[in-house]
C-alpha cells in the first residue's frame, strides 16, 4: 500500500502524475523514445516547457501582465544569489523569517547593503515579525512566504513602491494571493510542483536592467528570458513532471479549489493538536502554516509509542527538521485529506500510558 | 519498435536503465514511495548519491588520489562560470575548439585575463589546433575534449605544470585517458551519463583556495565538497539515473570495454563515409570524434530521399547542428553497434538517382 507521505520536500506528487512520468521514461508521446533521451530542442519537449511556462502564469493569474516564467536549475538557493546579482544595486531590505531567509540574506550581502527590517530569530523563528517598515530607497524588498522548517506562513504582504520579491518555495500554488503585488517570485519545484531539479522563477520584466555590474550569462535573468528559458539544456524530466502537476491542478479547479482543500487539511490537524493534551503546536497560532504543521508531544516518553503507531499506520516523513525537533507534517497540494485523517486518527488513539 | 537514437544530447541511455528509472518513479526500493517524492536527506537517496560519486571516481581510476566527485545543477554552462570564479586569479589559458569552448572563454573574461592559445574558429572548428604553447604563469589551462557540434575530438592532452581543466561533456566515460593528468573535469550528465539536470564535476581538491575574491556559496566548489554534494536539494532523478548508468558501465567492464565498442562503431560509420562517394566527412580525419560523426551528402539533391530512407529505417536524431548543417550521428556509450549498422545499411543502399 502507498504510504501517507508527509515529507517536507522533495514530497508527495499526484499519483496520476507519477504514473504518466513513469510511462514517459519508457515511451514519450507514443514516439518510441524515452522523454529523457530526446533533444531538448525537439518539438515535443519545446511544447512541454512552453506549456509549463504558460500554465504557471495562468494559474497565478499573471498572463499578459508583463511577467515571464522561467524554469531554471540550481534550486531556490541559486535564486538567493541571482536575485542579488540582478537587482541589488546599493541597498536591499530583507525580512528574516527563518533559515532560508537567513541564507538569502547571507548571499545578498556580497552585493550591497542589506537591511534586515525584521527578524524572528530571537524566538527560533516561531512567529512572523510584524509592523516592520520598508525603506523606500531600497532596491527591493525580499521575503519568504512560508518557513518550511519552523512552520510559519506570512498571511499578509506589505504594500510597497519598491519591487517585492518572494521566495515561495514551500507554498506556491497553495493559496490565492494578489500575485500582481509581486515583482519576482521563485520556488524550487520540489514541493507543490514537481521533482527536485528545476526552479520556477516568475519575473516582471520591467524590474530588470537597473544594475551596472556584469552579470554572468547563466545568472542573468534577461538572458534566460531572451532564450525562452532554454539558454542551455534545461532539466527536462523535472520540467515535464512540473508541467503535468500544473495541468493536474488546473484540471482540479486551480488554486481556488486547492486552497479550500488545503485549509480543510490544516484545520483538521491543527484542531487535533489543540484539542489533544498530548500534543502542542510549536509556532504562534496566527502564523501557522497550512503547508507545514510543527508540533511536539507534551510528554516525551510517549515518543517511541507514537512513532511506532505512525509507522504501523503507514505514515511517513513526519520527523521535525533537525534544527527544530519534534514533528513536522507537511501537507502539500498533492497530499490527500485522508492522509491527514490517518495521522489525526493515530494522534487520537495515542493514550497517555 | 524502439528507434535508432543518434541524438546529440540529451541522448540514448541503456534500455535497462530506463526500465529501472521508470519503475523507481512509481516505487523506489520496494518502499511504496516514488524516488521523486522522498527526502534527499533520507538514507535511500544518500546511498544513491554516494554510490554515484564513488562510481564516477572508480570508473576514471581516480579513487584515493585527492579527487572529489560532485553532482551539481546548472549544466556544463554553469561550470564555464564556476571554473573562472573559483580558479581564475590573474590569467587563464583557453584552447578554442568550438562553440562550447568559445562560451567558456566568454564567461571567464569577466574574471581576469584570458589568453586564447589556439583556435580553429578560422575553419569553422573543423580541426583541433596543435603545437600551441601553454603559458606557465597562467592559473590554469582549459580545453574541451570533444566538440559535440562540429565532431572533432582531442586525441592528446598537453603536459603542463599548471592545473589542467577539461570540459568532457560529450565524451566522458567513452575512452581511456590518463585521467590523473586532469585537475578538474566537468560534464553535463546528458550524454554518456544520464538525463539532463545534473552536472558531474571531478576536482582535485588541492587546486582550490587560491583566489582572493568572494565566491557565492552555490558557486563555491569547496562548499559543495564540504557538504558532500548536498549543499542544497540536488537533482534527485538525474543523479539516480546517472548512478544506474555508471553501474551499467561498470558491469559491462568499464571504460576499457566500452572504448572498444565505441571504436568499432566509429570505424563502421567513418569507413562508410569514406568509401561511399555519396557522402563526405566534415572534419579533419585525424581529429574525428568517436562520439559525434559529422558528414554531408556530396549531392544535395539526394537529401529528401536519404532523409525518408532514414526515417523508414527508424533512424532518429541525425540532423546536423544548425551552425554546421549536414548530418551528425552521435554514437554515445549506450548506442548499440546494430544502430550504426542500420545507418550504414541505409547509406549503402542510397543510389545516386
Ligand atoms: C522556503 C525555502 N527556500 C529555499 C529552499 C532551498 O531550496 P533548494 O534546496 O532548492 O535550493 C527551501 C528548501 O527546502 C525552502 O523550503
Ligand atoms: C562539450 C559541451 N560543453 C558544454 C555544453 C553545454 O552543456 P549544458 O547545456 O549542460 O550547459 C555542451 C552541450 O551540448 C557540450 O556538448
Ligand atoms: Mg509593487
Ligand atoms: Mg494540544
Ligand atoms: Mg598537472
Ligand atoms: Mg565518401
Amino acid at each position: 500500500m502507498k504510504k501517507h507521505n508527509f515529507s517536507a520536500g522533495p514530497c508527495i506528487l499526484p499519483q496520476e502524475v507519477l504514473q504518466k512520468a513513469s510511462e514517459a521514461v519508457l515511451n514519450f508521446n507514443d514516439d518510441n523514445l524515452s522523454l529523457i533521451e530526446i533533444s531538448h530542442r525537439s518539438k515535443p519537449f519545446v511544447e512541454v516547457i512552453e506549456k509549463a511556462r504558460s500554465l504557471a502564469l495562468e494559474l497565478l493569474g499573471l498572463e499578459n501582465k508583463g511577467y515571464q516564467a522561467l524554469f531554471l536549475q540550481g534550486g531556490a538557493s541559486l535564486e538567493f544569489l541571482m536575485v542579488a546579482y540582478n537587482l541589488l544595486d546599493k541597498k536591499a531590505a530583507y525580512l528574516n523569517t527563518g533559515t532560508w531567509a537567513d541564507k538569502a540574506i547571507k548571499e545578498a550581502k556580497a552585493f550591497g547593503e542589506v537591511v534586515e527590517i525584521g527578524s524572528s530569530k530571537d524566538k527560533g523563528y516561531n512567529y512572523i515579525p510584524k509592523g516592520y517598515t520598508i525603506p523606500e530607497d531600497a532596491d527591493y524588498f525580499h521575503c519568504t512566504s512560508n518557513n518550511t522548517v519552523a512552520g510559519t506562513q506570512m498571511k499578509d504582504f506589505p504594500e510597497t513602491n519598491i519591487p517585492l520579491i518572494c521566495d515561495m518555495s514551500s507554498d506556491i500554488f497553495s493559496r490565492q494571493l494578489d500575485f500582481e503585488k509581486f515583482d519576482l517570485i521563485y520556488a524550487g519545484a520540489q514541493k507543490n510542483m514537481g521533482p527536485a531539479g528545476a526552479t520556477l522563477v516568475i519575473i516582471k520584466e520591467e524590474i530588470l536592467g537597473k544594475v551596472e555590474r556584469h552579470i554572468p550569462s547563466m545568472l542573468n535573468y534577461q538572458i534566460h528570458i531572451d532564450k525562452d528559458s532554454m539558454f542551455n539544456t534545461p532539466s527536462v524530466f523535472a520540467i515535464y513532471v512540473s508541467m503535468l502537476t500544473l495541468q493536474w491542478l488546473k484540471d482540479l479547479g486551480g488554486i481556488e479549489f486547492i486552497e479550500e482543500v488545503n485549509n480543510k487539511k490544516a484545520a483538521l490537524l491543527y484542531d487535533e493538536i489543540d484539542r489533544n493534551p498530548l500534543f502542542k503546536g510549536i509556532v504562534a497560532k496566527e502564523d501557522r502554516s497550512t503547508m507545514n504543521a510543527t508540533f511536539t508531544l507534551t510528554d516525551d516518553s510517549l515518543k517511541e509509542k507514537f512513532d511506532s503507531m505512525c509507522k504501523e499506520a503507514g505514515i511517513s516523513g513526519i520527523n521535525g527538521h533537525r534544527s527544530v525537533g519534534g514533528y513536522r507534517a507537511s501537507m502539500y497540494n498533492a497530499l490527500p485529506l485522508y492522509s491527514v485523517q490517518a495521522l489525526v486518527d493515530v494522534m487520537k488513539s495515542l493514550s497517555p500510558s
